[in-house]
């Protein structure tokens, strides 16, 4: 039986310092799973895996220079359950030490939003959107339209 | 009750024509969701949800110019239940319009992997990790550690 199509189950960082990566993400409230080895930091979230890997290594893996690859282009959200959440998360972003991009606010959509960097550049968003409830666990299941 | 730190709702890729990118995603087995909108779409996943919305658009919503974004250090990848599986999503990939970065083969993890990069140049990895195994849904859970 084929496994469904639309699905993400790995999404990995390219980072300059794995150590400095991982002190920022662990600053923010993520733990490494025991599983991660040396050269690669792996995060269990909700059925996929956030993983740390060097940018070099990373290039080489994909079979091409790491001059070439860049950030900010494919973000990453959480979705949060109130505007409150998504100010006390931002903050504590900036305290770990990712730089502000937008600060939290309301936006056009209806939500509210802002968006950090993390220290190679990596871009997060994190988000009240009052349209899309969230399960218990954090998962996203969208709503059926109108 | 705060929600879990480690979770990722919404993967945005930023695109330079939505029409472009839609039949890309289409032609790859992707149905977007009737909660999308004008300018977006979204796709379900296990917990989370696939965005395509427009670079400058996610530029602007950033805060900053479109010039700056860029791709690749980020990877999204599908863990498949064997090497067969990859070769065929793979395969799939490129009749739909993605460029082959890295053709499928045996890795030194243990492994089977292969890069494309989408129309946009965002880049999937497509991989059979045969000490990972997943879930009926195609969700990913790390093992305990030995």
């Amino acid at each position: 039986m084929a496994l469904p199509r639309q699905r993400v189950t790995l999404i990995t960082l390219g980072v300059g310092d794995l150590t400095r990566a991982e002190a920022f993400y662990r600053a923010w409230g993520w733990t490494p799973h025991p599983a991660s080895q040396d050269g690669v930091r792996f995060y269990q979230m909700q059925g996929a895996v956030l993983g740390l890997f060097g940018l070099s290594d990373l290039a080489e893996d994909q079979g091409r220079p790491d001059a070439v690859l860049g950030t900010g282009a494919m973000t990453l959200a959480q979705n949060m359950s109130s505007p409150a959440e998504v100010d006390r998360v931002f903050d504590d972003g900036l305290r770990a030490g990712a730089v502000a991009l937008k600060q939290p606010q309301a936006v056009f959509w209806g939500g509210y939003s802002g968006y950090l960097a993390d220290p190679d550049g990596h871009v997060w968003e994190l988000a009240h959107n009052p349209y899309w409830p969230l399960a218990d666990d954090g998962s996203l299941t969208l709503p059926a339209s109108d």
